[in-house]
């Protein structure tokens, strides 16, 4: 694909993580079932933050965490997403620049905040995420640029940011754009609770062929195909979707692309200190190898090992050398 | 000292530490030489944040991480310094108040942002800090309350914030507040820079016996005592003050009171990470346990258990568990 100036371009939350280590007991008093995914307006943030410990804040959102994996392997990431007029946008504007990824998307005139992911990492390195959206949630048709998306091999979207009209129509658009470019288009479920208040929506944005490659976990998946049998689950996606690919946490992860199903063991990470990231790096690495034209088993596996990198470390961005993982 | 509601009140910058993974080159093309601390002003600040790779944020400020590690070992703390009225002040806040100190400080009126040490972490584990102090400097003498002082067993003064008249004012009136209630002034010499731009001040500081307890490292000691012989630098310095600790990184630590001196070895970190924070987690370690009581081989050996903790992490606050340390 040489005519693409990017491997990869998404559209996602533009978040800054505030990563806290807490206890099952801040959990329970939270009533927030660990490992889980919920959004919060503005005062229950506020309040949360004040029951946290001692945080750091690192650049979050699960697009943008996969647009700087893709970046940190040598792939050619942009990024779209809206951050507010105020610091936290200072900082996630810098972070994903620095790491490489192309980021143009103007900061929010007015006063909305840039949007914030609380984490709570349990000592078993599982992470809870509480989200105020902030800014994010604004994003509008106006970001999206037809002729940069052209010129990305694939268009990757998150569900995450289908809670909102604005961002919803905006990455429909997207999608309509990066087709008639000829471009494939990508879309991560994100969370199982999304599907839940978006299911007839997905099903029909499936079902309508704008969908190339799927990702998703296996719970995702078959909430989506309202199957509690993951092998009908996975036929029924593979009717409408190119390719689909399904994480299976310490199992691995599989791709499925007509009757060809491939399937790959989970990387042991050095450390398993925080799970925050897994999902967005192992994204990073499959994409990346898929625009790269890598096999479907090679694809799996840089996002297998991008995933167990991301694992050894605290907070969802790399920190360490990705490099050589890539083997380009 | 049951009569105390805090072991040791601490003033010094309120800034947020912007840590980045740095090459030699970096270091190299800013002209600055690694494990220094030079101070920017907004402009110079902005220019590196742009050259610095993918960043994460935590609350610093040496006298307040070592206030956050007194907290973290059991201790009372309390942190007086000066926040902007914006996003990076909330953090410091938080991060301070959430470790159980008390911080009371209001955040400055205008638009004076909230100050930062941008933190280059080579592969060796050494940094090289870079800070624009912001509201930090406008730390006025209204922000120093008698009674709270009276109330702290130890008053820590650090040399950093000697730069500007308000803060140097705010800080000489606390250690009289100190002394007129009988508490002790402890006073840290920071940096080498900061003794070379202070000399004469810290001398009749020292002289003047507004200093009972003094912080520093070997080169520190002999600049202020202006002579290259470590012992001679000590007999001089123990003529004005009670107790002077002498921090000699891999070597250990010393601490001098009237005739006697007592060593301890450095302990071995489980990892080599990130020195930032060794200086201030030694401090802590030592000032609470003197506070508690301890002899000085027992404070020494706190202050060395507590800096060996935080150079396992990146960072200079305590993540981890500093409880077990203390023994109490």
């Amino acid at each position: 694909m040489t005519d693409t100036d990017y491997d990869v371009l998404a559209i996602g939350d533009a978040v800054v993580d505030v990563i806290a280590p807490a206890d099952d007991g801040l959990l329970a008093a939270e009533g927030v079932p660990k490992g889980s995914m919920r959004v919060l307006d503005a005062d229950e943030a506020d309040r949360l933050y004040a029951r946290m410990g001692p945080a750091q804040e690192t650049s979050g959102g699960s697009a943008a965490n996969s647009m700087a994996g893709i970046a940190a392997l040598g792939g050619r990431a942009a990024f779209v997403g809206q951050v507010g007029p105020d610091q936290l946008g200072t900082i996630f504007t810098h972070d994903i620049r620095a790491q490489g990824v192309t980021f143009d998307t103007p900061s929010l005139a007015g006063d909305i905040s840039t949007g914030r992911c609380l984490i709570l990492v349990t000592p078993d390195a599982q992470r809870t995420m509480n989200t105020y959206r902030g800014a994010s949630e604004h994003l509008s048709v106006d970001a999206i640029d037809a002729d940069q998306i052209a010129r990305a091999a694939i268009l990757y979207l998150e569900a995450y940011l289908w809670d909102h009209a604005k961002p919803r129509i905006a990455m429909k658009k997207a999608a309509d754009f990066a087709h008639e470019a000829g471009r494939a288009v990508a879309f991560t479920l994100s969370d199982i609770a999304c599907i839940g208040r978006h299911r007839p929506d997905f099903t029909e944005l499936v079902e309508s062929g704008r969908v190339d490659i799927l990702f998703g976990n296996e719970d995702e998946v078959r909430a989506l195909a309202g199957t509690d049998d993951l092998d009908a689950a996975m036929a029924a996606l593979a009717k409408n979707v190119d390719l689909c690919v399904i994480t299976c946490g310490a199992e691995g992860a599989m791709a499925i692309r007509g009757g060809e199903i491939v399937s790959v063991p989970a990387v042991k990470p050095r450390a398993l200190v925080d799970t925050t990231g897994a999902g967005d790096l192992f994204a990073a690495g499959f994409l990346a190898a898929h625009a790269w034209g890598r096999s479907l088993e090679a694809s799996l596996a840089l996002g297998a090992a991008a995933a167990a990198e991301v694992i050894a470390e605290y907070g969802a961005r790399p920190r360490g050398e990705l490099l050589p993982l890539a083997g380009n």
